[in-house]
């Protein structure tokens, strides 16, 4: 039997902000297995990282850290260019923030995940992913690796010695080169749940996802990520996950999974 | 025979910034046998607490995080008004920061001073000391606190079952009731190194200091503090260290003294 | 015939955060005559803030800064132990960086009113008083200071030569002493329309308000505060607004007020 | 008679940082006739801002804006792939709040010029060049820009109807594209300060400078940039003016140049 993981980013709010309802975030990690908790550069005071951390272990759903480059006006979704060595060191604190929280609140840092900006640049270059992968396992070479499926990233994770999940997403639509397809496109975000658990049980089941030009793509995943953001974000995940429970797919936890 | 800890704050540059020559305060490190490392709330930038951290384990010294209240632009030394929930987890946050650089590094974490305002607050304030050392031992209960001797800061941290490092100074001078001669004061800071190794050892040796109105001061301490940013702050360390080693007093990590 | 201004916070969001919903506090703009927008050290990006101040001209109202401690993490609402001259230079920075976005969007900045914990530092504390209204007249003695009615902020406006807007509040409820109920007390902050409008007219038309104690004081205003982070805070500002009409007081911008 | 402007980067420091020696800082000013004063996104907190321009109108320096990228931990220097829009704002939010301290100082802002990455950015992205003038011209067009000689900013300056400065290097070695000399090179800073002196007056009496190549480059400018950090910044800086003076060439602030 294929078992997979399903994650979101989560704890996202800074100060007083909040992404959408605090309880409809909540709601989430009913349906998901692990988050990714933002660590103060794009998104999560210290007060907001502890009741993320907190939160997430009450619903036995494992942590992550979420490191970002350092732009909270930018939601850490504009490039930088910073060099392997500040990559290394930006990922090296935030992780060890995070850690801290979930040592406080008696739980296990699961894995890292990079976000945003930092997340596309490791795909695509590799002396950042092999810095951010050093980073990871020189903090605990038991920790997982979130990265794009079959991306530099994921390679030099593998290469470093530590386990990496691959991850496809579940509500974003792709083009047929494999990338997603851009924001700025109407259709990029897939809003329908059963459209989302459709193309989650596909990942997961034929390791193929239909593209926007109707092309089909092969996609295996350790992981489905679904986007925390959206309105419908706890139905989404729970319409996910119940449809890959109904094909036999075990969800869990990534640590079971790779 | 007795022993002590000498220690002096460390890596307290951000960015481009540093606080004095680079090579200046390398040599600090010879003297000493701990550092309290910035975590990024008043000083010490990613990159700059690695390289402190690299320092100073290849020098064989102790190391510890030094936070601080956020406030880069005051550097740290401009109460403010938060809640002992708030002080657990800013402490929390750069706790561990600081940690995974160690980590990173090879090295294991050895204690935990607060800085500035936030250190003289834990002096005065209960419930701010009692969230500190809730910080520090949720973390790690091994982790060994400094503070002001015999504050309550000190109290709150034996009292949650951590080992405290009484912390005196040997380059400042004291006033009558206990406290810090302040720093608008003329004679606030000794910068004669012959006179604050005298300091150093009466302190160590009879538990007493000598106040700036010539009475005699209780002062037990199982560290010495140096003021590393001073001009001459290498040449003071190695004047306490020596005085202090020609009365047969054996200086050394924290841990070998609490 | 007796004139008043109505105002509230605006542009309190910062980067991808809003408080609330981007239209409903478009809607605000409808009933209140000037805004306070915030500058960047408590909430409001450089972004946010243009935007906020386009709307606001859109609207014909009023546009202030709104300038803070240096705590987003706080949202300016912890006090920091900073001297006057801090004071006086955090207000310059961010009154000078709100009134380029005025002037850019082709507007005229009207007024200034601290935020936060630096309003309620400047009602108790002569210094700190005098440093902000210090550095509202350096910039352009034409701006008006808004200030709690009757506190040492006013005052230290007046002696200053500034225009002082002496602000009550509509919708909070007040102590016997003169001071605002604290929020952490249930009625606190009054979410019925009618009796914050009731109150607003009370104050305008009697100078007087009811406190929690059912005593009356005397409350002189020359304009309400509206607050604009409750979900019907629209609603508010209309029924306050129609409130004062309908008893003949004019609703006027500030300047037209004092 | 030839005129011309020497002007160098100014109020670099932040909190109880600074770049060198304060002392050593305020010597320059009586060599330059214009500095572009940091406006707290890459360096200059509000306290130290006022210092800046204060120091400057003593000494009768024309005082300009050095708007950056929002990256302390990197002084500005790494790039960020922001919107257009998003460098007006950046723009807009640091022309104002430099220029409240210049107002607040009685002094009247002469100039503004872009600092370290966004300046290069601005060189070469005409889309970015044109944001950043517009943010200018729209707080006030008789602002002068300063720009790299001859580079896509100048043009974007001048096509807005703004008073554009070309900027040389008098320290700086070129090559034979006309670009700077990577500061990764041994010899792409000139600190021998005849050296400087001479490449300083052959760009303001022939309108050329020699390569590193040693080929001939067409070069006209209206400013000689002197950069402030080095040790010897206010020897090079007198040593060009001197040796300009000397050959009839009058020193003078951008105002009177352009």
């Amino acid at each position: 039997m294929r078992s997979i993981d399903i994650n979101c980013d989560y704890g996202e709010g800074f100060g007083v902000y909040t992404i959408g309802a605090l309880d409809a975030e909540v709601e989430l990690l009913k349906h998901v297995t692990s988050v990714n908790i933002a660590c103060g550069f794009h998104a999560g005071d210290p007060a907001t990282m502890r009741r993320a951390v907190r939160q997430a272990l009450a619903h036995g759903v494992a942590t992550g850290a979420h490191p970002s480059f350092q732009d909270l006006a930018g939601f850490g979704r504009r490039r930088m260019s910073i060099t392997p060595d500040e990559a290394r060191d930006i990922v090296t604190y935030q992780i060890g923030a995070l850690a801290a929280f979930v040592k406080s609140e008696g739980g296990k840092l699961s894995h890292v995940k990079p976000h945003g900006a930092l997340y596309n640049l490791a795909a695509q270059d590799e002396n950042m992913a092999r810095a951010i992968a050093l980073a990871v396992r020189e903090i605990d070479d038991e920790l997982i690796l979130y990265a794009l499926a079959g991306s530099l990233a994921a390679r030099a994770g593998e290469a470093s010695g530590l386990r990496v999940a691959h991850e496809a997403f579940a509500d974003r639509m792709y083009e047929a080169d494999g990338s997603l397809t851009a924001r700025s496109e109407a259709h990029a975000v897939i809003t329908d749940a059963e459209q989302a658990a459709h193309q989650g049980v596909r990942i997961a089941t034929r390791g193929e996802v239909v593209t926007s030009s109707q092309t089909t793509l092969k996609m295996y995943a350790d992981t489905l990520c679904i986007h925390g953001d959206t309105a419908h974000a706890a139905h989404i995940a729970r319409r996910v996950r119940e449809s890959l429970e109904a094909v036999g797919i075990e969800v869990m936890a990534i640590a079971g999974v790779v």
